[in-house]
């Protein structure tokens, strides 16, 4: 079958495999009908030490349950699923309960980051720990929606829940990409009078204004300047850094309000990042950065998206074939064409 | 000065009665601008054990700072202040901070329930305690949205607040009256999926559906199998109660899905309600009533306001003067004319 | 095999029962190993809705397990197991995640209550969605501690933390049964300063002093104004009621301070308690009943008890063998001998 | 009057400095009757950015009303009171709510750090904002317990309030000084399983092992390392910091468990405190640091003391006269004399 493999810096290929099968008693085998990019996968484009030549790449996918482990009862063959990006054990309590990132069998996994967890940019993926961390998609929920419902929306969602948002409160979202975005549509769900919406590009502006935001260039002086101006100085009582590079972290943490918390959900591999100590001490500051347990989200976004209430699969703006995989990857990296997210179709 | 006095059962006058002054050291003297009548005054209109004769009725008021005690440091001469409609003595840390129905020196008070707290359907009024109960209204509130800060938008936002409501749940709020409409509004600052409206008046499951709502004909088979049929027999995660009577307060019990909260902001004088604690028990439900302290709720509901989140204003049917209370009170309690929320003006 | 057997009224005796097998292939097949009866036990033996004759009763017992279904991942034969007393589906994420009393499929069911699944005072137990609800004993827990940890210590532990007991609150305990004590001994775990424990047994009341509680007799002038006297008047921040009587929930109600929480774990069957709303209104209360989630609560009991910090066991004072059950029964339910829990040995 | 004054790096001096008056109608005049010396108040005696010459120091101070401003309605002349070291405007809702470091009028000032606040390391001290920041002391409380809760209790229960520490949970306290230990004993109010506490100093672990703690010692091969070895790897629920220093800190992180929070209590002055995101992102965690808002922890901290659930006054181990300040300081900061809270009576 063909796959997405990464070859070294900013290089993928679509290459032929060999088929995997059911990885266990308690797995199954999935024929992918729809994988999306997600930016993360970018940490591994551009090489570093996430960067393993030869990992098959991709966390985020659907499709049809081929066959299956003997233990799995959540779903049989022909079902429709989703999966988890990120999995565990399975069978600890934590990871029976939806929370892989805690699992108490050791460091849970993504897809498609290790040689030993193949991707599913690809036209088969097989996926342990079924019962914990596959999902049948529900009717109302369409097939591009019940993509991005396995790694960015409920990273979204998370990286707001986790923010500490009440009603009535000034939030900040810094970083405008499809995290971002999912960021602020997830923290409307938490009644803020304001949410001061930051990025550089003028699009992803204008579509943050349109979800109920108040734009803010960080280009045009700066986004601690223009929080604490649009805040009467005091800055926002939550703020959601989605970008990940040391000197937004820095900037979420001087627009924070007294009392607020910092909601990290850009990924930053930075193992020294510089924190000014005394600001979280006489700001009394919470710090959190979220790895997201997919499965924990379920059982709130899906009727939230069933009924219409969030509509993420407004952040796809291009569609490709699986073979298209190399470009998809270099024009999502150089942000060219307004792009935002990228769907890949394996049948193509 | 002019002032609306309670006579006997479904009777008021509008009086000529001694003008009041500063009630001590820390109160004022309030001209008052706007006032409106609650549902809650219909319990002393009724008569009953709260109907005293003679008490000067009126909990919703805003107005004019006239004079003022020399430890009041909050307000001034001349600032347009509104007053919360129940107070406590104001010095004890629950009062400091907002909460006076769980002030230390004994039971909170209403205005206009007593002989002892004259109310605000008046000229003017007489406001103890008030660094703990008076806010300046900010230039981005309106005359007619303060009012509605001063008890039921306040009741709405705790009722919701208490009914545990997260993202993604099914809410259902029982009565449609003003307070039940404020806090459907207060409900969907909770992101929930779905919010069913339950009431038997046509205008007023109109309303609730522009407010985003399901709406739910009480009178059509029933509100309780409504509610399971649009569940799928599971009932709802919150369920808030706005109106009081016996048989509302049991369907919400029985609209409770297992693990649900029922908030009761109906004001009930049942002293022997009967409760199905099997179901309380074996559905693991939390039942709460709620008293609301108003001035705890202002940090949070200022903003909303401020910022269009949030629309009271809309209540009002009704625009009178002073002078024409006995009608007022004659309307509203007899729901003539699509009455839903009566606002009096003390000049005329 | 032998086991308990509901006959009438009143009645159990020791009967021969066909061997129970494997219930399927998500469940397992246990030879008990020690069982215990508990105080929901006695509504059974008082008949009524609950006491269905032939019922085969017992739901609190741990043991070997003898054979195992093809799905179960999480023990297998061999392994010393307890299992939660109250069970569901298994398979719904509530489940999973320890929460059988949400269970999405329907009502969860209790071992021992029903013709449908037979108790556990047996000599063997069939028990279904075992990954769900059983648990491998670990090498720190006595065999004594694991029958507590099936259920009644999970319903203290439940009512206690459901009580919403703050640093400093005093807390009032009302019913020093077994369920009560372990009440007591959890309320602990969230700081009080001060916790009054009601009861009219100078036993129990003496045993609750030995637990850092400040004993209050009943019987004594009535326990509201016995509360209320030691509070200055107030009455406490947080009541859990483990009796269960119309009486002692009233008088819980009435013990509440201003802003209290009302945790009712004791097992009421009536369907229509008369409950004061004007109280819990004016007072702003909450009122809640708990049927545990028994498999939630052991990521928090275990290491309780392994690290000695809690002592359940100190609550048997009886320990008989299974042929003796008729004997155990009439004495736990005439509270003869100053009995407080009884043990059962299916050996003997 | 004699003050303690800082005069330059690792000097102090009492000095005769003019009698304070009345700070304004919301303040009053204390004779100073206990004071102590805090950790804190060494980084001012170590120079640096916040060791401005000329400042009077202290803030942890008690004693009796000599006159008080017109409008002070909580104490009166001849009150015997404590005062919170750190104080806002005192009329905004935090401030009047307990939490001054939210102050809506600005930063929050701790007394005895600036030329603009006087300390309370004197005679008498001038207390603005009284209403705010006073309470008179309860007859249940001795004078050295007041002083403690000035500051370092309240401190140390934050730390332990904002560590989410729940029933069953492993803790770690890094850091056993006086706050170490209130961290420490507060830890404790959550119901933790087992606390792990960290420090070089026999003594100090022999304290932590006196109340309930398991002694860690930090020298022999690292506080990781031992805290991963007595966590079976997996690291702690919990981390409580009270040291302050880059290594420390560092250290917290890294013994944190998966979902675990950090809470961070020592003062750490590095404005780019090196922290490694990935693991932060990796293990979700929570990272927080707190500067008390000390009115806020009267309620719960004090029926803990006066109960005798919390024995905070065994810290002190020094008793000197305000004369022998330098002396206090230098063994204070030297750690000679098993030294572990100095505590300084103004009358000698």
């Amino acid at each position: 079958m063909r796959a997405v493999v990464l070859r070294g810096e900013r290089e993928v290929a679509v290459e032929d495999v060999p088929d995997p099968g059911v990885p266990g008693p308690d797995g199954l085998l999935l024929r992918v009908e729809r994988s999306a990019i997600c930016g993360s996968d970018l940490h591994l484009y551009h090489g570093g030490m996430l960067g393993v030549p030869g990992v098959r790449l991709g966390h985020e996918f659907i499709g049809t349950v081929e066959d299956v482990g003997g233990e799995v009862t959540s779903v049989g063959r022909g079902d429709r699923v989703l999966v988890s990006g990120v999995i565990g054990c399975g069978r600890c309590p934590p990871c029976r309960s939806g929370d892989p990132v805690t699992c108490l069998a050791g460091m849970p996994t993504a897809f498609g980051t290790t040689l030993d967890l193949a991707g599913g940019q690809a036209e088969a993926v097989a996926v342990p720990a079924a019962d914990a961390s596959v999902l049948r998609i529900p009717e109302a929920i369409t097939d591009e929606q019940a993509v991005l419902l396995t790694d960015i929306l409920p990273t979204g969602f998370l990286g707001a829940q986790r923010a500490d948002i009440r009603p009535g409160a000034t939030v900040v979202v810094i970083g405008l990409g499809p995290v971002g975005v999912f960021a602020l549509q997830c923290a409307q769900l938490y009644g803020p009078a304001r949410i001061l919406a930051v990025d550089l590009v003028p699009d992803r502006l204008a579509r943050a204004e349109a979800l109920g935001a108040e734009p803010i260039d960080a280009g045009a002086g700066g986004t601690v300047a223009a929080v604490l101006e649009a805040t009467g100085g005091r800055g926002a009582d939550a703020v959601i850094e989605a970008v990940g590079a040391d000197q937004s972290i820095s900037d979420a943490i001087f627009c924070a309000a007294p009392g607020a918390t910092v909601s990290v959900i850009g990924v930053s591999l930075n193992l020294a990042l510089p924190v000014p100590m005394p600001l979280l001490l006489l700001k009394r500051l919470t710090l959190r950065a979220t790895y997201a347990s997919i499965p924990s989200t379920w059982p709130a976004l899906l009727p939230l998206v069933a009924s219409g209430r969030l509509h993420p699969e407004d952040v796809f703006t291009h569609r490709l074939g699986l073979s298209e995989a190399a470009e998809a990857y270099r024009v999502f990296d150089a942000r060219e064409d307004g792009v935002l997210k990228v769907l890949l179709d394996p049948s193509r």
